[in-house]
């Protein structure tokens, strides 16, 4: 696939929508996607040509079609396994989003050195003490890990899942982790979001924008 | 503030790292941010100009002229108060990311229907009950909801905060929320962060592609 981070980002977002329509509404317009994104409707349409989609007619897109095509294309059926790293309440909450399951994102085990929560299970997924990582890894072939382990035990950890074979770690603590070469990190920074989101809106403008 | 999202974004996460630094590290080179980060040097020393930032000597950055050059940009000082409305896992655990505060999130109060939550503090944040809503987005002029109830609420609940006054929402259920113009909604979108995730590091590519 060869779609820029924001296109992958809205074909997301445009994909709940139609997740969300009613039965009964077979064509949705470019138009009504934007007014609900807030966005330009050429934006729209520019970012649905990435899906080589022929379900466009006069009134508007196939929901289904669009639905399927975005489906298709950013592999939603393909699932990857992943274990998340850190049973707290992000952990918890994480291993609550259902949606990830639709989305093709599989939560198979979380790890914790909490006593009290080692050997339950949440949403399905049991909690296993952090020693078992190495041994799971490698009998379940899991790649990827979800970092929600506290800021203070974040690079211990990662050096950790290196040295236990995990390949990807999508990082939600706000640390920038040092890794070998073999390991990817993918920083979900809600400081930054946070930021952009501000930013964006310009929330504060009145207080310190002087020209007013 | 005039500066692109991604920039944005990066400027955060060198300064996770400048946080992190020992004392004794007077200096950093963006060889070293950008080894941290797996992105290229010429990159940080671009991000770097948007701060008007001085502190560039032989042997690199300034750690903490660095720092405080980032913290006045993107306006860490500038608090900026919120409400969490649904105080699950997700909820629980944005209240408890103290690293909000630093950067200038201010969590005021949490919200939701659990008669069992009602009354309680999580962080030192106590718990009201969604009707509470409208009269303490008055009483404390707040404009910022973080919204993590579930997803089947999610649109509701939009309507309701809408009509109380609130003017930002940043959003974490996987829905699209439909608002007046009054409101402006963030996404944190973490299924369409996940997809970005795996295909910039082509997570399934021993299995799908074909010319190896």
């Amino acid at each position: 696939m060869n779609i820029p981070d924001n296109v992958l980002n809205r074909l997301t977002l445009y994909h709940f929508i139609l997740d969300d329509l009613r039965e009964d509404e077979e064509t949705i317009s470019s138009t009504k996607i934007a007014q609900l994104l807030n966005i330009d409707s050429s934006q729209v349409r520019k970012d649905i040509k990435y899906l080589n989609s022929s379900g466009k007619c006069k009134v508007g897109y196939n929901s289904k079609e669009l639905k399927s095509s975005i489906e298709k294309c950013l592999g939603f059926k393909q699932t990857k396994d992943a274990f998340i790293v850190g049973a707290g309440n992000l952990g918890s909450a994480l291993a609550k989003y259902t949606s990830f399951k639709d989305y093709g994102l599989n939560i198979l085990a979380m790890f914790d050195n909490d006593t009290k929560k080692i050997g339950t299970t949440i949403n399905g997924k049991e909690v296993f003490e952090f020693s078992k990582i190495a041994n799971l890894v490698k009998r379940l072939n899991v790649e990827i890990a979800i970092l929600t382990v506290p800021k203070e035990a974040a690079q211990a950890m990662a050096n950790y899942l290196a040295g236990a074979g995990i390949k990807y770690i999508w990082n939600f603590t706000p640390c920038v982790l040092e890794v070998p070469k073999t390991v990817r990190v993918w920083n979900e920074n809600l400081i930054g979001s946070f930021l952009q989101f501000t930013n964006n809106n310009e929330i504060d403008k009145v207080e310190n924008d002087n020209r007013n």
